[in-house]
């Protein structure tokens, strides 16, 4: 999207104002979102920043008659304030004390203010979200839009995304078609609608936004996002039917018929606002985060009507057979790149020509020999390149016209994950570019510490992310470091590259940390550290949780590592590693060698790969 | 108490159904329970013991016209079960599949009947249990008793008891005078009512029921409850007064006129049940865990009424520098019984004797020598000593007519605390008596490392017993062993020996484990493992958290052990220890021997010590 000038922002805005006096709207909010809770948002949801000039990837704005606001968190401080600059947006930094949150502000901007109306876009916030402003300030009145002011004043808006729709690789996506899988679902809710109360109302639609739910059910994969192999939809499930409100166009014929094979109809996107007299009385998705503009029209606050939860995240979460043989080929994939990519790059330093290379040049150059496999499909998130004080920025992005140039000491932190047909990567390896001071090694070995001691966890059956955060933290801590974010991550199975429900991090989070591992479970291992001004340090793998052995003291669970990638040895204060660390690195290097190697060709490679694995 | 027989319990039973009758109750509900929520019942509350026979510490007794349940947990099934045989009542297994819970039961149990009532005495109920069992069943009706079966059918119940107040020692217990901590209290509720809404009602009365942070608030100290050195009292705090509902037999002239200075009137104590219109509409005391009994008097549900929490609990946890020390010199005092207790037993095990000794034998003989100290006041819970197969009884305790004899082989399990006037212990050794078998060994040394592990934990500002519950876990974890119980409790000075708000555990409970750690915090440090019908291991100490350095990450904390007493080294697998924990052993062990060594005169006393604290 093109950058507004501070001139066209003001523009707008004033836009926007004569919509809301139009409609005696007094403020107007304006999230970062979309109707689906994406956490990539295609170019027509992005209202946001097409107002403020603003391009972080979060903030929330709020235009009323007098003033023009927006919030956004630390991480974008800098980014917003340069970005805002001139326009007519003030920055609120969140998370900074004596801001006001944006309801406080709220309540301060329309107090005396009569017979006007605080409005959002009900497609755009959740329930909950709602739920959450009203609690903060019974008083204040959040109303609904009576249209999208965008619709109307965005003139050169962006249209919906619509790509190519694709069945997902039938070998990797495992052996429920996706009528046995909305046959779970409705089978799922009616149990759960039993369990809550046997005499229900009867129900007729179990209601599905979020896109990678849609994708995983249907056994489809699209393109309308970026890094997500989604497609923008909405499903609704029936007993003996289901409807997909979406754009026709996103199918071929053969597509179509595959559709028609499954019991799934097509809608038009837009007519899941349209109310409905059949539709239903129960409606469930994980209620409360459904979009109100849905649950309005869907008369969920008609008597009678339920929102209830029911386990599909964890099914999605759990992998199936088919679905970790997919991981493991992408991950044999996503290696064979990563060596001829860390070949190339050792090759440059040897030669002298490392300061030639950019954080950019070394990120495309990933890219390129990932898109070497027929496989591939895209990045599944855009990588970031830093090297030694942007390592430490911690959501740092090299772009093509933003980045720095390399050097021939150091550490350059390299966070990437791909999309093949058969699976999702996500690794983060901080390599040496030559000399490094003693603090890096220190660093480096303690975040290896904790990356070991995560990996390979032994745990009993229902162990939750919480309680397991402290083996990465522990050895960082003991010296006096720490990260700011969380350990790990669900991952998709070529799906979103951040998938829940479960989550390793140290802060109580209902519903994410204290979410039992359960089997088939894939999360990330990445512990960091972050000296501002000066480095990064993050080693990151995917871990496949599965069942061990049974003890006397009950059923116990463990990882095993899938990314197939060396760890850089060179950093490595080896003083710091017990035998047991050094045995877990040295086994890990013996299993990405024997898996890579005979899909190596290239000698330079397979050389490569057996310098990088030697035991140590 | 005298323990009744079948045909005894069949008669209180029958008992308490003719006055259930003669009031219209259809079922009566008898918790194991106080008004103040303590954990030791004075003997005028054991109602549920009286009627039932059945003397573990927890369970829940229903009577209805027809029928009698007790509830209990696994740890009393057996003995429960022995208890109960004959007897009208019939055993509830509380946690195990296809029991239903009290609530569950009691919907049954009542359905069909009309006009009858479920009742409960208010004083035994906390306003969120009450609210629990409504929101299990909003169609069962709880309704008040009219007043209290037992001061009618227990005939021979003791009264409250009513042992003499004295005042806390000075030098350990802090500056503040009781006046004062009750001004800072009046003033923190003031602040939160204010924080909650600038305009509330004026409120005229802080309500306090809870016996230790009563004693804490007087600096006082009674010995009303076995183990706790505290006196049945509710304490009710105005802006220029208080008043104390208690026996004034209680006090002696020196105390009346004490409570005269801090301006603490004296009321009966059935008092606080009484309608006092002066009686105020704002009442706290973490609100929800008051006594149903006064909360209803003091009308705390008429309009203007409010419960809020504050601080109180965290005040009591974060020791001040006098309470510090008198840990300090509980610990000398109880590292020097330890050690004549621990030299006497070596002595005997040297001699061939140790088979004349039992678990309650040595339970009296560590007594004996901690009653040696003049500051010594009693015991801070009843002693564990588990032999072997006992001591993989978590809550095992022998009794003069219960009780194992010893043997010179395997592992005892002693876990032992004692009052003094300067504070407060609770520590656990595992002694080898002799030949251990290599589990023992092993699960010992794993034990070991999970203590350290915690004991030397350095960690951010903000961080929870939930976060830090791993460091004493991990180890055992890995090798496929676990454990049931918590791993960290508060203790108080002089007070309870488990004290909260803080503890360290695994699962997640709001206002407990979510409590970051504070400066002053003590807290036990206690895993341990075990093996049915084998053995069992358990290593406590008690840590003091205290800040530490301050790094670029934040300000840390550290923790200092607190008790002092040597770790048995000879169950010590070696080769399972890495340097660090070596070091940490020995450095632990050289602080006991120079803290003890100039406390102890006997020469063979001193060898001991020398011998049990030298380096590794």
């Amino acid at each position: 999207m093109h950058r507004p000038s501070p001139q066209e922002v003001q523009q707008r805005v004033d836009a926007l104002r004569r919509w809301m006096r139009k409609h005696s709207i007094h403020a107007f909010l304006i999230p970062t979102a979309d109707p689906h809770g994406s956490e990539y948002l295609a170019d027509h949801w992005k209202c946001r920043e097409w107002i403020t000039g603003f391009t972080g990837s979060a903030g929330t704005a709020v235009v009323t008659l007098e003033e023009a606001v927006l919030w956004t968190d630390s991480r974008y401080f800098l980014q917003a304030e340069q970005q805002l600059s001139e326009t007519p947006f003030r920055l609120m930094r969140e998370g900074e004390a004596g801001t006001p949150s944006m309801v406080e502000w709220m309540g301060k901007a329309c107090a005396g203010v009569e017979e006007m109306r605080c409005c959002f876009d009900t497609r755009l916030y959740a329930h909950h979200a709602w739920m959450a402003m009203h609690r903060e300030n019974p008083n204040l009145t959040f109303d609904f839009a009576p249209s999208d002011p965008f619709a109307e004043i965005w003139t050169d808006r962006p249209s919906l995304p619509c790509t190519p729709v694709y069945r997902q690789d039938e070998e990797y996506c495992g052996a429920a078609s996706a009528r046995e899988k909305m046959a779970r679902i409705w089978n799922a809710v009616q149990a759960e609608a039993d369990s809550i109360d046997k005499d229900h109302d009867p129900y007729d639609a179990v209601y599905l936004h979020d896109l990678a739910q849609i994708a995983w059910t249907l056994n489809l994969r699209g393109n309308d996002v970026a890094f997500n192999p989604v497609f923008t939809a909405f499903l609704v499930i029936r007993e003996d039917s289901a409807q997909l409100f979406t754009d026709a166009a996103h199918f071929s014929p053969e597509m179509l018929h595959y559709l028609d094979e499954q019991r799934v109809e097509l809608r038009p996107y837009e007519a899941i606002y349209e109310r409905d007299e059949v539709r239903s009385t129960f409606l469930f998705a994980h209620g409360t985060s459904l979009p109100l503009a849905i649950k309005n029209t869907a008369r969920i606050d008609y008597p009678g009507s339920h929102t209830l939860d029911y386990d599909l995240p964890l099914w999605i979460a759990q992998k199936n057979v088919a679905e970790i043989c997919g991981f493991h080929r992408a991950m044999e994939l996503d290696g064979v790149a990563l060596v001829k990519f860390r070949r190339w790059l050792d090759e440059r330093i040897a030669a002298g020509r490392i300061h030639k290379e950019t954080e950019w040049s070394v990120a495309q150059k990933l890219e390129h020999y990932r898109a070497e496999a027929a496989e591939f499909l895209g990045l599944s998130f855009a990588t970031i390149a830093g090297y030694e004080a942007n390592g430490a920025i911690v959501h740092y992005e090299p772009t093509a016209d933003h980045h720095s140039a390399l050097s021939g000491s150091g550490l350059l932190l390299l966070d990437s994950g791909a999309q093949y047909t058969c699976g999702t990567t996500d690794l983060t390896r901080t390599i040496a570019l030559g000399e490094l001071t003693t603090e890096q090694r220190h660093v480096y070995t303690l975040v290896l510490k904790g990356h070991i001691a995560l990996a390979r966890a032994h745990f009993p059956e229902g162990t939750t992310g919480i309680q397991l955060d402290l083996a990465a933290r522990y050895p960082l801590w003991q010296a006096g470091y720490d990260y700011g974010h969380g350990t790990g991550h669900g991952v998709g199975s070529h799906l979103c590259v951040h998938e829940g429900p479960q989550q390793i991090r140290k802060q109580h989070r209902p519903g994410v940390t204290d979410v039992p591992f359960r089997p088939g479970m894939v999360i990330t291992d990445e512990p960091g550290c972050y000296v501002p001004g000066e480095f990064g340090v993050r080693i990151e793998n995917l871990l496949l949780c599965h069942t061990d052995e049974t003890t006397p003291f009950g059923q116990f669970m463990a990882f095993e590592t899938l990314t197939l990638c060396p760890i850089d040895t060179a950093p490595i204060d080896l003083e710091l590693l017990d035998p047991s660390e050094i045995a877990w690195l040295n086994d890990y290097h013996a299993t990405v060698r024997q898996r890579l190697l005979p899909l190596l060709s290239n000698e330079a490679d397979r050389t490569w790969l057996r310098t990088a694995t030697l035991p140590l």
